[in-house]
């Protein structure tokens, strides 16, 4: 049974998902697509070689009766409006993140799935679904490091342009550790604090940057997080577990080492499309997957709101320099695996 | 256009391609099988939830009107015969190593491909499509390291079964490096000489393990291969290119670096098969997307031939101890790129 | 010409140095030592196979004729007092940490040698003359990551006994890091916060282990060091600087790599005694090199003074919770290089 | 007791030994030296601050009363002269490799020392006094990795001068490895063979670079040294033994790992002399204390009879291409440690 799906929104993701979804992975076939471009819609399909309906509207692709999912991958601020749409057609439906533009919105998507009753949502985090994270995350639940007591962590791009302002280091690029060390842990932030490191020259007026965050969760694990979007030197991506009985560490990318020019080196990656791309994948086979399978696995609505949460306490907390808490009420028993 | 596959042979090896091309590779389904134990193929299907004709004779798998293509992964010493009955039936053929059982046996095929006038067969060997290897010859041919002029590798098992032999070192182990480094280095074998250094105690009575195999290509690069097949530590696979002007390193697996016990860690695979799994996938994907594109790119029956004409000299020179010729006839134009 | 060496206290670490300046290191010779427990000195000396004036009491150590310098290595408590006298007596006096028991007293030992009018003492903080320190400061200055912004470190050991309680994690801990990091920047405390992970199991009921310790320094550098003393898998000193145009870290000790039991593996050192033991041969023979020149460039008063006032405000942290200011006077313009 | 040394030969090594023993190691000095160029010999002296009595021959050296022990450090060919003349008046000597010319000059030596009845001979290699070389064998020795099977060797200088010809890849490149070889597996050459890749176009008329050096040794260990000395990168050696039960790696010099410009890249040397330093400064160390203990344990005569045994048989097997024996009487009951 091939899944039927409509994409909202064929932008540059949107795109690479139709693509993806045709010529990667099993079991889907893209049948319906919009944008409010409806001609940018049509090249895209016919660079693919692609057949499909397509919609100036995103509502008639959530309402046609050829389509059995969603993906939005539309502007941001519409994501909220789609996904409930779905939800009231009874759609699973995968969303890009944001969930939504606030966490109430995030909010208003998991009450409405948890009054449907069953799980259609699946939000756009792909790091849970990359090989060394989850390699990672064996060794935690393994025991192999005994209980996780301190993560360190860091975040960090070549260059970011002028307007990336200082709250888009949580919203843009923190938001991935926002969701993927609570998925790492299976735990919950309790509070937050910012502090900042003397700027870099290579900022913009706009931006602090680097920034460190601060987290204590549920559990007392401590979490920093260095967030340093124009380092320069690469994209790169470091977690550290440390546990009771050793300290585990995210892979790097495997790379051909070098002799060469006295130096001995491996590559360090520096467009961030290129770190988790295989992930991208993985995700999108996993919601297939699980649609077929009549139950969602992957990052689900509760997580976007967590997320959202998480990420309102850090602007509070990038503004007011005290530890602020992170107030996310219990998991409905609706969420739990 | 779904390409129609049909399968010769549903052993490990067989059920393995039949669970690829349908539940993960695009473009291919599996709609005739064959096997000599007919309820084992039924079987093997039922548990894998297909449908597809079962035979009992590989050549009603190849006659069948509803196969576009032929999946070899029967008894080796059958691959010959379908490999040349596919190529009599004009259908594209994917042959599991070896291609056949002599060197002229893999000619016959090379002759009746030139004969049939277009590339029909893949061989299957999975290297040239493993990651490491491609991002390794990138390396070479963008010139980061000059003009190779020596290869230091190592095939590394864990352990060996009773009945592995002398030369099984070469037909079984070896063949692997035999094709992918020719691929590497765009180079083929002149001579070559094998050494014993004192066999390890874990070896078996009828096995000198491990033995080293010493190339001269002729482009005058000299290659050196370990092979150590009860190494007891792990399957390990090195390739080091030592250039004009520097050296590359295929890639260790990705690991999660520990720090635990007094030790500074990363885990090295004791399974040959989860060590170039992905490849697997890259390689019959490969094949699939290079019958809709109506030119085969893989792996040749006259990569098939080198490989085996090289391992008839490897053997004659572990049973010589002196520097032998491999006598490979220039490559027919019919298989230039 | 010989240096003529007086040392006070011939405990465990007394006797290294007297090893250490009789059988390694060139140009000092031990005349007279001092303990307590003078027949404990004796033998000391007999094992080692030197002779030397035995005293009781080291201010005859530091009075007697026949002794150019003095090391104090004896009971934290009587440093201060055996180091001024050193001074008030002019002879060149290398003491090990710390300087004083608290920070006024090592107020007195600066506010003495001032008085004296010349550099007379050396602190035995030892990773200064560490190797790795010293290739790690020199890629700083010389601008290969650019202006640095903040400092990842961690100080981890094995375990500790059950004497240990938490403010030590500053005094016999931390007190290495406050040092050498300040040496490494060139830099000055501005604040320090602690932070407490949940506490490991391993741990004892008067340890909060491991801490995280965050400070800001004058330039706006922000440091952060994890203290973890029952860390179980080793002794590991890690420190990452992470400037404008890149990132250094502190080299791991060398090691044979092994492959071996499916493991790809470095030892990590156990005992913390390991780890600098080079340095400790450097900083004394410095101390000896500088009295021959007539100048002292290790460690000063001043440096025992300020990592004294840091430590102060680490245990205020520990115990506020809060944000602490470091209140280190300007430096006197007498330690100025 | 200060042992008292005579240094013949005042060039470029002879000053460094004559710094090492006055500033940096412990229980000698320098007493006398001789050069034929005897101002020359009186500048080094006094760019050192140094005061020693100059002699234009070396005999005045050995036979002066003053003299407890020599260092011949001399124009090679002066080697076999000046040691056995040490040996004829009864004064250890440290004679810089090559010990002789021949393996018969390299015999002489020994059969004089046996003649004298007590070790007085140690020859300059210096790599079984390096640290790293030292661990390695530990590890051997341990029985960590199980008995030794293979080794794989490199030796790579970034580039040598014009007058650098094709055998003194063996007399002056891998003298080193003969030597040190031997020592790690404590095992002796039975045959050798050499191997010419294709020439780098970095290399000179007169020289095949680069070679690779293949040994059988009496255990039947097969040991693989590359030698590349034009290999533009670094200076860099490479020692990796693979036993039975796993593989030991030499260390790489300790370096600062960077994160800089897309690369995470460790330090390569390029200048020979950093690579070793440590290590003589051990190597005479070494001597000293064994003339005081009564029993020199560092590279022999013997050791260097060996070494130059070997060497002649590569040097052989350079031109022959044949597999060569490699001729070593049975060690002397005298030399047993």
């Amino acid at each position: 049974m091939t899944l039927r799906l409509g994409v909202i929104g064929t932008g540059a993701i949107g795109q690479e998902h139709i693509r993806r979804c045709s010529k990667v992975l099993q079991g889907a076939k893209v049948v319906a697509v919009s944008d409010i471009n409806v001609d940018g819609a049509k090249a895209a399909l016919q660079r693919l070689g692609l057949e499909a309906e397509v919609y100036a509207d995103g509502h008639d692709v959530i309402k046609s009766s050829d389509v059995d999912a969603v993906l939005v991958t539309s502007w941001d601020p519409t994501h909220e409006e789609f996904t409930l749409a779905a939800i009231a057609a009874g759609k699973p439906v995968f969303c890009e993140k944001p969930l939504a533009m606030t966490a109430e919105g995030c909010r208003r998507v998991v009450d409405a799935e948890i009054a449907h009753g069953k799980r259609l949502v699946q939000v756009g985090f792909m790091r849970p679904f990359d090989a060394g994270y989850r390699a990672l995350k064996k060794v935690i639940t393994d025991g192999e490091i005994g209980d996780p007591l301190m993560l360190h962590c860091a975040h960090r791009n070549p260059t970011v342009p002028e307007n990336y302002t200082t709250p888009m280091a949580i919203t843009n690029t923190l938001i991935h550790e926002l969701d993927v060390l609570r998925w790492l842990t299976e735990d919950d932030y309790k509070s937050v604090q910012v502090v900042y490191p003397r700027t870099t020259s290579k900022s913009h007026a706009r931006l602090k940057d680097p920034q460190i965050v601060l987290f204590e969760t549920q559990k007392g694990i401590r979490i920093d997080v260095e967030i340093f979007v124009n380092c320069t030197y690469g994209y790169d991506i470091q977690t550290e577990v440390v546990g009771e009985l050793g300290i585990a560490k995210l892979p790097e990318p495997a790379s051909v080492r070098l002799r060469k020019d006295a130096k001995l080196s491996d590559t360090i990656l520096v467009d961030w499309k290129d770190r988790f791309i295989d992930a991208y994948d993985v995700e999108l086979q996993a919601f297939i997957n699980d649609i077929a399978a009549g139950k969602l696995t992957g990052p689900s609505a509760w997580d976007g709101y967590a997320a959202s949460v998480a990420a309102d306490a850090c602007i509070k907390a990038q503004e007011s320099g005290a530890i602020e808490p992170v107030e996310l009420p219990p998991r409905p028993t609706f969420y739990d695996k």
